[in-house]
């Protein structure tokens, strides 16, 4: 939106100073997620973007310092919601409930994020890092499940790590099927809902 | 095991008649689900199976007969399943706890098959066909669900589409974490049994 510019500067570099990191970032997430990120090179990313691979460069160091903001806007917004109120008061089960939703509100906020998150292998430094962040949200959480059933408020008949695998197989499902529909669909709320009703409620009737 | 042969048939025949289509679909699923099935070439399916391309083409026409045949045993387990008496007889809630329970079995028992369904994209003919027909097993599934919930039997606050999503996610994340431990981790009928408890009455105490 800034091709008119004062001062009559070269096209290309008001081209260049039009993408911000921010909107290079949503760029290179798409072609990320589209091609997996080993299977995407700077010359892939500089097209998608409409801009030379020099004018990237003016923006990050490579394709890995885009990988690691992308991967840190999903971990930043996933690592906030366990500083909410909702996550650090109450009866752990309470906690845990607020945790799981407000965990699948983020994933469909931030999904392009989140999905590369999910996605991400482990053959770079900056990968083994995201997962390993990963793995420090996922033992926070079922801390949280520990809690609850330490307080009785989870059946003693489950095995509390495998649950944890499950409540996250059934939220991380999103990425690969839920796509936002505006004026159709499902909102967040319907789907954060849902997912704690089938979690903690189950489906039967009267449970 | 049939490196001795008799009549001193020279070794490379030996060996081409040592792959069954059996053997070599078995290696073929495990370099597909590896590199994928866009990224592999018949030359990776020969390297890894240590055998000629033109002993592989003794076999089958190409790599879509072997993509073809991996899902159709993962496809063929899955609608047995719908067949058996306890998903043709009983109450509806009955039914679906037993097609979900069998499902997580079956997956647990076909794992790379089942993965490899899992991750078809729909790029060629059999990768469509494949994705059809796994719409047409959720629908199956879906359809009990809906029977179950018009019985009285499921809450009703639950949308009942939104609800098979989440359970298939749940079920469907397996393929992504679970690893059968020989002498450790969870068999397939503690998963199976964790899966419907969480699904049908939650985690929650007392429900």
């Amino acid at each position: 939106m800034r091709g008119q510019r004062r001062g009559g500067r070269p096209m290309t570099t008001a081209r260049r100073d039009a993408y911000t990191p921010e909107t290079l970032l949503t760029v290179a997430v798409q072609i990320f997620n589209e091609r997996g990120y080993d299977g995407t090179s700077m010359e892939h990313l500089s097209k998608a973007a409409g801009i030379s691979k020099s004018s990237i460069y003016h923006h990050v160091a490579g394709k890995e310092e885009l990988l690691r903001r992308a991967v840190s806007r999903a971990l930043d917004s996933l690592f906030a919601i366990l500083e909410e109120n909702g996550a650090r008061r109450g009866r752990a089960i309470e906690r845990v409930e607020y945790v799981t939703r407000r965990t699948v509100e983020v994933l469909v906020a931030e999904l392009p994020y989140v999905t590369l998150l999910l996605r991400v292998r482990g053959n770079t430094k900056t990968e083994r890092w995201a997962l390993e962040r990963r793995r420090e949200f996922d033992q926070r959480v079922a801390d949280l499940l520990k809690a609850a059933a330490a307080d009785g408020d989870l059946r003693a008949d489950v095995d509390i790590r495998l649950a944890t695998r499950l409540l996250f197989g059934m939220v991380n499902s999103l990425v690969e099927w839920y796509r936002p529909h505006p004026g159709g669909g499902y909102d967040a709320d319907q789907v954060a809902e849902t997912v704690v009703q089938l979690a903690f409620d189950g489906l039967r009737t009267g449970s």
